[in-house]
Parts: structure tokens; C-alpha cells; sequence
């Protein structure tokens, strides 16, 4: 049961949100523009981020919801995902995505573990300012994301097939705040 | 210097939204409602909250300028912000915002480490559902934008006066999204 009274049922964030839509409606917003607005990063690639560093911070719905978005946008590559999830660096990826997800675990951790010799290895594997930008945005947001659904122990659900139908929804609709009604 | 080219001489977070405007906004607005908006915590409580989650993920910046608008809020019980960073369980503030600063100290960890006693202890303090909801969100947030700030390694001004001068900004003026021009 979560800690404070949210609608019940509803999973992760969105009960957090329907709570609170005063900053719930800036929490979607910005997981939008994040996730799916432009960038070099590819939106699979984006949802890939934010599943590993989930992964790293143990927060089963968002490591589940944003896995199963990144499976369903990968598309015919899904496979990736797990193999990434376990062991990035030996996974069939680029360097430059290697570079970036080395990044976005020492975020996880601390910011200030990201050290110049990162930065210049993902420069050297073809990484620009917005791949770099947007790689600590995503670390960053998702280590505030994954606190505030844990932080309010709010609904995790444990059937994997309701992941798979949030996946695809993430996939095709992105993230659009709930309505209470 | 900061690991991506952002405006030269732009302190902390600033720097980072001028570079990417459209996360930017969002990130400002979300601070603006949690720390100004309608809260059952008081904004000098919420600044100090913010202060003391960016002083224990060690983010200078953020840990400087927070403290600094707390100060600015508490007005001639200022002394309070310096006692609560050293050592808050003997500080003279109420039991209630003890039991918030523990959950928030363990929502900087780790979301999952809020057990059911801590807030248990809060509302036996007098916590409500909206203060426990904003301390989380609070805590979490705030892991976020040190993690931004200190990720990108952005300018950290280190003269006690810049920060000053960013209290009185805060306090007076809240969050308002920094222009290009």
C-alpha cells in the first residue's frame, strides 16, 4: 500500500500525479519533450536510458514500464534490451551508445563522477553536446523519477503482461497526464 | 569548465536551460509550484529541505544557493539553516519537520528505504498526506537537479557573495526561466 492515500489500483507515477496534477502536469511534460521530442538520440535508444538507470536505482515499475517501451520501439531488435539491461558492454550496440550508458551510470550514482576522460571517450565515438545533454537530463530525471515512485511505495504491479500493454502505450501515445476522472 | 559548450560566466543550472530552453522550462515551472506554490510547509521548510538533500549528494551549488534562500525566508531565525545541514536532530525545529527531514535524507539514498514507521513517525508529528507527498517529491527533485548541475560539471561560483545575492533572488523573485538574450 502506498504511503500516502492515492487512487488505488492506479500504478507508479500516474497515482502520484493524480494526487498532485499542480506538478504532476510538469513531471509528464518534461518526460515528454526528454523522451520523445527532438534529439540525436533515437527514442528507443532514449527509453533504454532510462531502463538501465532504473535497473541501477531498483525501481521495479519504471525498469519495467520503460524496458517494455523500449522493447516495443526497438521493434524487430527487442532482444537488445535485456541484453543491455545485464551486461551493456558486451551487447550488440554502438560504441557510442557504450560511451553514453557509462555516463548515465555514474549519474545514477553522483554527478560529479562523470569525469572529463567520459566525456572525451563519448566525443571519440561520435557523441555531440545534445547525446551528452540529454544522457545526464535522462540519468538525472530518472534518478528523480524512480525516488518518487519508491519514495511513496506506490502501486507496483507484478503481472509482466501489464508492462507489455504500458510499453506500448509509452510507445505510441508517449506520456500524456492522467485525467482523475 | 563545464563538459558541453554552455554560456560562459552562467552559474549552475542556468547555464543548462539556456542551453536546452525546451526541458528547461518545465524543470523552472516544476520548481516553481513545489517550492512556492500552496504547500502545508512553509517555502523557507521546503528551501531547506532542498538544501539539505543537494548538501548530502554534495552538490555545492545547489546546497549554496537553496541554504542561501532559506536563509533569506527565515528571516532573523536564519541561524537555523547552518544548524539543520551540521546536525538537525539537535537543532531547534519542530519534531514534524525532523520526522520530514529523515524521510527526505532517505529518499536521497533511495526511495525504497522510506519504510512505513518513518512515516508512521511523521504523522504522529503531525504530517499530512501533502507533507509527506512534497517532502518525497521534494527530495527526489532535488536529486535530479544536482545530479544535472553537477553531471555536466556547470559553473560553481565560489564566493559566498554570489549566493547571497541568489538568496535574496530566490526568495523574492522564486523561479523564473533565465532568456538568451
Amino acid at each position: 500500500m502506498a504511503h500516502i492515500q492515492v487512487p488505488e489500483g492506479v500504478p507508479g507515477i500516474r497515482s502520484l500525479v493524480m494526487f498532485r496534477p499542480e506538478t504532476g502536469q510538469y513531471l509528464y511534460e518534461l518526460a515528454q519533450v526528454l523522451l520523445r521530442g527532438e534529439s540525436p538520440l533515437s527514442e528507443a535508444e532514449r527509453e533504454l536510458i532510462a531502463a538501465y538507470v532504473s535497473s541501477h536505482n531498483d525501481c521495479v515499475f519504471c525498469m519495467s514500464s520503460h524496458a517494455a517501451a523500449a522493447r516495443y520501439l526497438f521493434k524487430d531488435k527487442k532482444q537488445l534490451v535485456d541484453f543491455v539491461l545485464t551486461d551493456y558492454q558486451s551487447a550488440p550496440i554502438s560504441n557510442k551508445l557504450k560511451a553514453l550508458l557509462n555516463i548515465a551510470g555514474k549519474v545514477q550514482v553522483n554527478g560529479k563522477n562523470v569525469l572529463p576522460e567520459d566525456v572525451e571517450e563519448a566525443r571519440r565515438q561520435g557523441a555531440i553536446d545534445r547525446d551528452i545533454h540529454d544522457t545526464v537530463l535522462l540519468a538525472a530525471t530518472f534518478s528523480m523519477f524512480n525516488r518518487y515512485v519508491d519514495g511513496l511505495a506506490s502501486f507496483t504491479p507484478t503481472d509482466p503482461q501489464a508492462y507489455e500493454e504500458m510499453g506500448v502505450r509509452l510507445g505510441e501515445k508517449g506520456y500524456a497526464l492522467p485525467h482523475n476522472s
